[in-house]
């Protein structure tokens, strides 16, 4: 057999998958990879930079932008803001934050001529339902917690379970912490939902609950636990892309999404886990917490089955949107809530955002458990209605569950 | 408590959401969102649709279109085809294929004035070592055995396993078979390995693993098995993004990626494996496979411990790029196959593309093999070295293990 140099044989094969890889020839004319976008500057300001030589505007949206305020029907909104790049002579656009941006997570798109774009030089993203961001972290704060830090790594797995009362399959996803499958100990387990549009991925991929989790474990802060994220939308048996319907856009659907379906169902889910995973199966072993549509779900499943859940969150939790006649699961609110408080939770928690469009439901409700006497814990944040605040309250929630 | 119209507060909720999603109220002028695109006819053709009305030029390009002759110093290359858009009035461009497209999962991108970037209606997307780019799947052939299937689905988990020998945790993905969890039975390994740039998330993502998998055992073609796939990159604990290193762009690293340290370090995952899971723990048990630097690794790995497998698949795997300084594990290559081949493996699987640029490294080695009396079987096929070849060879190999 030939023997060539090992050097040069590499290299060659390295051009290779380079050239293959890029697919194009205009790319590499272009010199996009070679540009380093976002490039995050040791004082915490982020320089984007896109190569567009014909561009005639070339912007950059995110939320480590002002937001600016949108009204429309439903209210008044904020929204990400949006700022221009300026090209060189090379035809490289650029853009530096003018002041260092806080320790978080942030998505962004640029937008060329008007038409929304990912930057090629960054592959990390995340889809929002039907929308797709590029992300990047500043350390040194709160975006460490959602950064893979030196500490033991739990394990995610995509399952699927059965659910007989839904007659199929679905998909969830699992993160045990580090140490689960060696050792022999239960752990309690956080059930956690996400919210309309969303499905058992977003809270892996737009949460970060594995980093999350992993982290607040290694410093201390939380308890091990198993965290199982399911998919609230009974329609679907699992993601987008991940079920028999193949790679179809997703879309918002509602008929079977607040119905009370899901919430009938979820006693598969409970009885999957406790079936499958070493669990304490008990009350104080038991959490259950979501975000909007998933907070609404936490809502009504920890009522409708009042022996099972010691711990509760609410994360800018769609309340005051049932009629009674939709679903048994919502007929006689005040009632169910009085058998769950007559053993009350150890820790029934609400957060929200400031200027959340469901800032004002969640007063109501609020004033509503106050009126009865109902123990909450209540934690308010900046912002709206956005992910931010989602893996901000997971963080907070999280150590105070099972202790 | 304030009790609004069921209605009318999911529909204000859902009409948020949406706004909320698409970040910017250009995209829901342009009236991207509306589109679908790509949009697969009854009769296989395939429409590519982007709204751009400043555009210039929009092309789109994949591996749906016919390929053309590249020539690098490196030696002649198939590319991706380009095809132009055509605009209408409402500035929607538009392209359908000439002709139905055959079964398989395709990949391709947008060029808008030269500039590459995502189709922003498909939310589907593979990363290529630092290409990002869109799918589809054409089903009817090859391409169901790429789908989420009416079957029953195993597990995929992305776990961290201690290496001794390269004293770092490290990830790898594990699927398990549909039954695995519930039952007692002991399942056969398949060691999947990817190429040069690639990581342990290839093989699951490009290489549909988990969908080829759970279809073949569902139609009885192929043994179930537990499926490993490693980071054959022995300077990451992970793939971009998932390891302390953060969100850095993906680069092609060599030092350590073919000198022999993977191979001296791969009973770590063995070991692991066998420890954490309930495996058959024979030669007979065991099958390892890998794509042009795995399947270098995968040659390596199966002759320096030619005890540990009876299954070795190589697709189009980097041969005669060895130097014997590198490493021990490369000296005496003839010597250690001697070994091997004395007690053979029950199959030595060859798969390559007639016009791959390791074709004529491969029919060397099989005159090398020839030569000396092994045993092996060879398969080829059409195209290069792409990521195509490498689903249909695992779809060829996959049947033939543990039986």
């Amino acid at each position: 057999m030939e023997k060539k140099s090992f050097t040069r044989a590499i290299l060659a094969l390295m051009a290779f998958m380079l050239t293959s890889v890029s697919l194009l020839a205009q790319e590499a004319l272009f010199g996009n990879s070679a540009l380093i976008s976002p490039e995050i500057h040791p004082d915490n300001t982020v320089t984007f930079r896109l190569v567009a030589p014909k561009a005639r505007v070339v912007q950059v949206t995110g939320d480590f932008l002002p937001t600016q305020k949108v009204t429309t029907e439903q209210g008044t909104f904020d929204r990400p803001g949006v700022a221009t790049l300026t090209e060189n002579e090379q035809g490289v656009w650029e853009y530096t934050t003018p002041e260092p941006l806080k320790s978080e997570l942030y998505s962004y798109s640029f937008l060329v001529d008007g038409i929304r774009m990912m930057d090629p030089n960054n592959v990390y993203m995340n889809r929002d339902v039907m929308t797709v961001t590029n992300i990047f972290i500043i350390k040194g704060g709160q975006g460490d917690l959602y950064s893979v830090n030196d500490v033991p790594h739990g394990t995610v797995a995509k399952r699927w379970y059965d659910s007989p009362t839904l007659g199929k399959q679905r998909r969830l996803t699992v993160y045990t912490p580090a140490g689960y499958e060696e050792g022999r100990q239960k752990y309690p387990v956080l059930y956690l939902l996400h919210g309309m549009g969303g499905d058992e991925e977003a809270w892996s991929a737009l949460g970060r609950t594995a980093q999350i989790m992993d982290n607040l474990i290694a410093q201390g802060k939380a308890e091990p636990m198993i965290v199982v994220m399911t998919n609230g939308n009974v329609d679907q048996e699992a993601a987008p892309g991940e079920s028999q319907e193949g790679l179809l856009k997703p879309v918002m659907r509602l008929p079977h999404m607040m119905d009370g379906t899901f919430e009938q169902s979820f006693p598969d889910v409970i009885s999957f886990v406790e079936k499958n995973y070493r669990v304490i199966k008990k009350k104080s072993g038991r959490a259950i917490a979501g975000l909007s549509m998933g907070g609404f779900h936490s809502l009504h499943i920890s009522k409708l089955y009042p022996d099972k859940f010691d711990y509760v969150g609410l994360f800018s939790s769609a309340i005051g949107v049932t009629d009674e006649k939709v679903s048994p699961v919502y007929e006689d609110m005040e009632g169910k809530l009085a058998i769950q408080f007559k053993d009350a939770p150890k820790l029934y928690w609400i957060g929200i955002g400031k200027t959340d469009f469901l800032y004002q439901a969640n007063v109501e409700y609020r004033d509503l458990l106050q009126s009865k006497g109902y123990p909450f814990e209540y934690y308010e944040s900046e912002g709206g209605h956005i992910w931010r605040n989602w893996r901000v309250y997971l963080t907070e929630l999280a150590p105070k569950l099972f202790k």
